[in-house]
């Protein structure tokens, strides 16, 4: 098929951890009932913009997939083929993991909060493989073509995220499909700054909003041939300015 | 792997057209909240029996799906491979789809309601293009590997049916996987029929209730090694009565 391809993003609704404000990175919580409700609404903006999703990847955690579950449900798209991998998951959050967010950023102050948070290379401590929040043992990943992480930075993010990008993603656009991911915060970050050519340093002001359909139209190299653009921009401004203060409260 | 290898059949729960009595075959209606408790059930079953699927096969048809989104969600195994493929579609009912169970059994008699209903090869009369309960035109069918059908009797069911069989379920079985199917009261009737050699005679007796997981323990020809069993045998009797009784009151 000719290009223009077409993408769209979608970050998970809020899950039971971004309520009572704890870093969850691979730990995998479900979705709350607002969170149920941002997928719902984001099933709403597919159907109503008749941009449809041809196929689904999601990662293997389960806040993205019952977002896309709902999502699809509501945009009446159950039933088109779905793909999921690890490799879409979260930034692994190493020692942060089920830590309260407020209360890391008392004890290790602002600057060491957002290099954490933000910084594009410097992960947090590893996480213990004895922790509650380790995925060592996690059957999920009995099969993964790599080693499950103790922690990750962004840009570890980016290096096990492109090659599903350029092995799965990219063939499904290039035949022409609708693509919907469903995936998370870091994760998105990481897809938009290698699609959008954004600066190791710039990346660190861009926040994904939850819920709202991010909509990539491709040329046949797979760059952008106008800025993406949220299914409801209102809603996306706001919910990138909740997404920066995280903590801050 | 070696066998034995587990094999897991699930019949959607309840939708808005068994509540309202109405024949339903290839039209996409949804659960009711009775069939969503039902796959949340299933799902509890196959997570107390510890009897945990590693990869879905569904029909394309967002009833079943739903079923299985639900008792996996339930079960925590969202996360698990997922193949779809309309091979495992409910038997398309032809002129009946849409159409009043118990009104068609007063106008044309028991005698061809359980022929329509039950005979192994005669199908309904054809379903004309121009119905709403058509799926001629539904983009999901745009690319299948065959012609959309008009009417189905079980044995064609049965002949779409076993190549995706061979082609897709026997292998996931062979590399050692425990796979869940959740399809339709026909098509896991056609599979049943097939894997137990039952005669087309008495196929017909054959009621599977909706919602309990059936376990299929197979040897390495993929026979049966002991009669499959329910996880919840007493409801299980009490809904295959209920199934047989349709249309009778």
């Amino acid at each position: 098929m000719t290009a223009p391809y077409t993408l769209i993003l979608l970050r998970h609704g809020q899950s039971e951890w971004n309520k009572t404000n704890q870093f969850t990175g691979w730990v995998d919580v479900r979705l709350t009932e607002q969170g149920r409700g941002e997928a719902a609404r984001a099933g709403e903006l597919l159907r109503e913009s008749g941009i449809l999703p041809d196929v689904l990847h999601t990662s293997v955690l389960s806040r993205a997939i019952q977002t896309a579950n709902i999502a699809l449900d509501t945009a009446d798209r159950l039933w088109i083929p779905v793909k999921r991998s690890w490799r879409l998951n979260e930034r692994h959050y190493g020692a942060l993991q089920g830590k309260d967010k407020a209360e890391i950023l008392e004890k290790f102050g602002n600057e060491q909060f957002m290099l954490w948070r933000r910084s594009f290379d410097v992960p947090p401590p590893p996480l213990d493989d004895d922790s509650p929040y380790s995925q060592i043992h996690d059957p999920r990943y009995a099969d993964i073509d790599g080693e499950v992480p103790r922690t990750e930075s962004l840009k570890m993010v980016i290096d096990r995220l492109l090659p599903y990008w350029e092995a799965e993603i990219k063939p499904d656009l290039a035949s022409g499909k609708t693509v919907l991911v469903a995936a998370h915060g870091n994760s998105l970050r990481g897809l938009v700054k290698h699609l959008d050519k954004i600066s190791d340093a710039d990346i660190a002001e861009l926040n994904i909003p939850t819920g709202i359909p991010l909509v990539y139209t491709l040329d046949e190299n797979f760059e952008p041939i106008e800025p993406a653009r949220y299914l409801d921009p209102e809603a996306a401004a706001a919910g990138a300015a909740a997404v920066a203060n995280q903590g801050k409260h």
